[in-house]
């Protein structure tokens, strides 16, 4: 395509509303323009990106067994009250009625439509198993639509739902999802993990979301290490810490108290007695359903609410009051410790206080703090347990190496329903002895137009985008710095057409524009090779090169240029690599 | 594609709803599946064929440097309230509001969208001319959705915008989409006339309409016999008719009466004086804003109402009262002529009228027509004109040879809008002088879910539906007659390998079917060309071949079936020229 009758309009500024970096650069690129809040129109550039996300998809479904489908944007009410969700969804279900006063949904997700599609349809278990799948348009009004295309109104999205006839046939269902998606993310030659979406119990998992890394991302994830060999991640919250291998016992000093005037927090502590936070005890008191329990970790940890919540099996945990404090420790707050507490009967320790048998704790008594404080030896431990946040360093759960910590941006979600819909709209097939059973259904989901954000969330630079080559719109750009020239011109041309030839996707900047402007604007749009023909440099008989993700510039044979391109194209794909 | 891993569930019998052969054969093929009024799933048979018709408009308006982008469902009120369509546009928009009572409608059309796209972009005519296109979901809330995708609610459009800075930019921008419209519905292999959509005065017509001809279409339109030398179409009723090269002056003898007893209609005089109708002159009178006027036209003619009612330049036209023809012709209804009626100042004669000078007409007194009459000696005509509907055998305006009589289908319309949308909502540009103009704009849709469903009302018979080879959703079908036999499967494989590597979209039926469910179902779905492969015929040395528009079986060499196979692909291609 050549640029001059190419609609790519390029901005020196983004609007001030662009808050994140894809926003801003999906602006400048000149791949979308805001119609209304959280709605987006897609401009050639840009849609050339989602197509590649959406055809990279499309293909790995297709390659796993999933067929295509397109189902209504408009759903019938009906059909949402027998699942149940009418009630349920809230607002971001948008609702209205057709002339006829009947009432309808804009489509947020399918389960509904496909369910009701296949219960007019599967008789037998010889029809199952199926997996169907459709790219097509979603909204859900957010009450605060923002960062452009990462929490939009309206935007593109792959669903696929899978029908079994058991729980082994669903259980292969899902692991083959797990596998296509983890092909499709590779095939966009994005940085990505696929993140346990529940509690992360070793074994059985069945919800992944599927992380685009990127510094931006608002979810914080703990992963393995040993990556691609252990494919292990979780969500910070949510990641499993297993108990150390071995127990600390070496022998503790005895206790003994010090003054520590005034030092409430443990940053506060650590800093009079000039020791590192991780040598000391926290100490939290909690109501658990109205009777007090204790949870201890180590100084620098976060403890994690709902861990210690699902321990406990409780309905309310709340934070002792000062009051209460007062009462069960005879202190103020900022001087608890585990080891003379007033009749609390629970005492939770983190896994990891086992790793250590000499502590600094709060003495139970103002402005004063203990010393060589053993938990073997001191204190009535009811259980030892997981009631942290993963940090970096600990131990992978799956596999036993580290894990570190990574921000992401969830782009897929992939979920066995078991029979949630099925069951509530009686989805059923006969099995081999004509019996009736229910379908166990799954649910697998890519938000296509998140990807392309996700993607420029993760390359980019202070120049601009910074595009893998298969979600590139084009691969390769020709910047033409003389249009006057004929010499230019004409092995602009032969480039242009030796690309095409080769099938190569690539952008023509044959504009009456300035080099500055070119170069600017060939950086800014991202295209993952740039061959950059001038005047001078043809006189020398070569033609400039720069790889958009390494920066600097090479330059190759003007004459001889098929050879000297094909090693520097791979150059180009191997810096994806 | 294998049929055994294909969901493609063919029925039977169509539902009794489905009133239109169509809609019929899409639920039958395993194309489409109702959700409710007027929106339907497109199953993964049916999206191929969709896909590949959109693929072919894709192409050729890529070709005609039209660009892809994609505008979003959803449309903010304000702009059609800007463009006045808002109160105009009626219950066919669906209407709703967003969770902040905003207002909102699902885009049935998108000028405003772009529009306000475009006015927010361009600023120079250096921009221009500009035409760019979306292939996407629209929805119109019909108030009796029928006919399965011929009139459904939700459905699949192709729309594109040209943007121009003058009326000869606009015009040239119009013609390039003409000539696209032509390539796009010449590539799906489907028998189509453009159609003059104005009352088709020859020279500058901006609006087409593009019909798919089939018997079961709703329009009627008057087509050139010279096509594809003459590309002239035109709404029977809206079709220009020219006056005749010669004027027939031939002698006529006297005008005589002739007692025509309870003769009223033009039937029952022809049938009384055993003539033909095409003889009888037929007289009709009405009222023109108050004042009476006559229309002549032969007797076999309708008249058009339109054509008068724009010729006359009047704002009221209505038939004559019995009364008021009483007093018109001294005569009961049933026998009036031109010659001698009372207080009539205007006498309209079609333009055929003057082809003959000999005609039979009403006597203007009870049960008595005249013979003889000559309108030239014995009439005061006012004006010949063009007041009836074009019928075969009429002179084509634009190239003089005669027309036809076909029945269509509307599958596009191209428009050239000129200002307004661009008026209304502001969109303008400096000219080279730095003056503000206006935006000319055209617009330009495709149906593209009608034209499968045109697809299949032009081509089917009463075995199922017969595809043209571009838009069928796989060129070529093996039926593998004997799954048990090992030879006969050998040869399936081979043969689907073989296609495969051609890059021809093949359906293998590898089913545990009978065969003769393989053959309807084969028939049912239409695919072109069936390979049917069988252990009789394989130890004759020959694989049964049939395609499926000619009907008749053939047979190509088993062994050496490559050569044969072109050859035969060839012929299946040619069926569609």
């Amino acid at each position: 395509m050549r640029w001059s009758s190419s609609y790519i309009p390029t901005l020196k500024e983004a609007p001030a509303e662009a808050e994140v970096i894809s926003h801003k650069l999906l602006l400048r690129a000149g791949m979308i323009r805001k119609l209304t809040s959280g709605i987006y129109t897609w401009l050639p550039f840009g849609l050339r990106a989602l197509n590649k996300a959406a055809n990279i998809i499309r293909q790995e479904m297709n390659n796993a067994g999933s067929q295509e489908i397109l189902m209504p944007s408009v759903q019938p009410a009906d059909l949402w009250q027998e699942s149940g969700r009418w009630q349920k969804y809230g607002k971001e279900l948008l609702r209205f009625k057709d002339r006829h006063e009947r009432d309808y949904c804009l489509g947020p997700t399918h389960e509904e439509v496909i369910t009701d599609l296949l219960r007019g349809e599967v008789r037998s278990y010889r029809q199952l198993p199926l997996n169907l799948y459709q790219i097509q348009t979603k909204f859900r009004d957010e009450i605060r639509p923002r960062f452009g295309l990462m929490r939009g109104r309206e935007f593109l999205m792959k669903d696929a739902y899978s029908f079994d006839c058991n729980d082994e046939g669903a259980d292969k269902s899902y692991k083959n999802m797990f596998e296509a998606y983890n092909k499709i993310f590779t095939n966009m030659a994005l940085n990505f993990r696929p993140v346990e979406a529940d509690t992360g119990a070793i074994g059985g998992n069945f919800s992944h979301e599927f992380m685009v890394l990127a510094e931006t991302g608002e979810d914080t994830i703990a992963a393995c290490t040993n990556w691609p060999n252990c494919t292990f991640a979780a969500n910070v919250e949510r990641c499993a810490i297993l108990p150390p291998k071995t127990i600390n016992s070496d022998s503790c000093p005895d206790m003994e108290e010090v003054a520590t005037p005034n030092s409430h927090t443990v940053e506060e502590v650590a800093e009079f007695l000039h020791v590192s936070t991780k040598n000391i005890l926290k100490t939290l008191l909690f109501m658990a359903d109205g009777k007090p329990v204790a949870a201890l970790l180590r100084g620098d940890r976060e403890l994690n609410l709902i861990k210690l919540k699902n321990l406990l099996d409780v309905d309310e945990l709340e934070f002792a009051t000062p009051e209460q404090v007062q009462q069960l420790t005879n202190a103020p707050v900022g001087f608890a410790g585990p080891h003379s507490l007033i009749g609390v009967d629970t005492v939770i320790a983190d896994y990891e206080l086992q790793t250590a048998n000499d502590w600094i704790a709060g003495a139970n008594k103002g402005d004063t703090h203990v010393l060589h404080l053993s938990l073997q030896r001191d204190c009535k431990i009811t259980r030892y347990a997981d009631i942290r946040n993963a940090e970096a360093g600990d131990v992978c759960p799956h596999c036993g190496k580290p894990l570190e910590l990574k921000k992401g941006i969830e782009v897929g979600h992939i979920f066995k329903l078991g029979t949630k819909y099925s069951e509530a709209m009686h989805a059923v097939y006969l099995d081999e002895n004509g019996k009736e059973n229910t379908i166990i259904m799954g649910c697998y989901g890519i938000g296509v137009s998140r990807v392309v954000a996700a993607c420029i969330e993760q390359n980019n630079d202070e120049n601009g985008i910074m595009f893998p080559p298969p979600l590139a719109p084009y691969e390769i750009i020709i910047i033409n710095l003389d249009p006057k020239n004929q010499a230019v011109n004409a092995k602009c041309e032969e480039l242009y057409v030796h690309m095409k030839e080769k099938n190569i996707d690539v952008l023509y900047d044959d504009r009456e524009e300035r080099p500055g402007i070119k170069f600017k604007d060939a950086d800014l749009v991202g295209i993952p090779l740039q061959l950059i023909v001038g005047g001078k440099s043809l006189e020398k008989g070569v033609i400039e090169t720069k790889i958009r993700k390494i920066g600097e510039k090479s330059s190759i044979s003007a004459e001889n240029y098929k050879a000297d391109f094909e090693n520097l194209y791979q150059e180009m794909l191997n810096a994806w690599k």
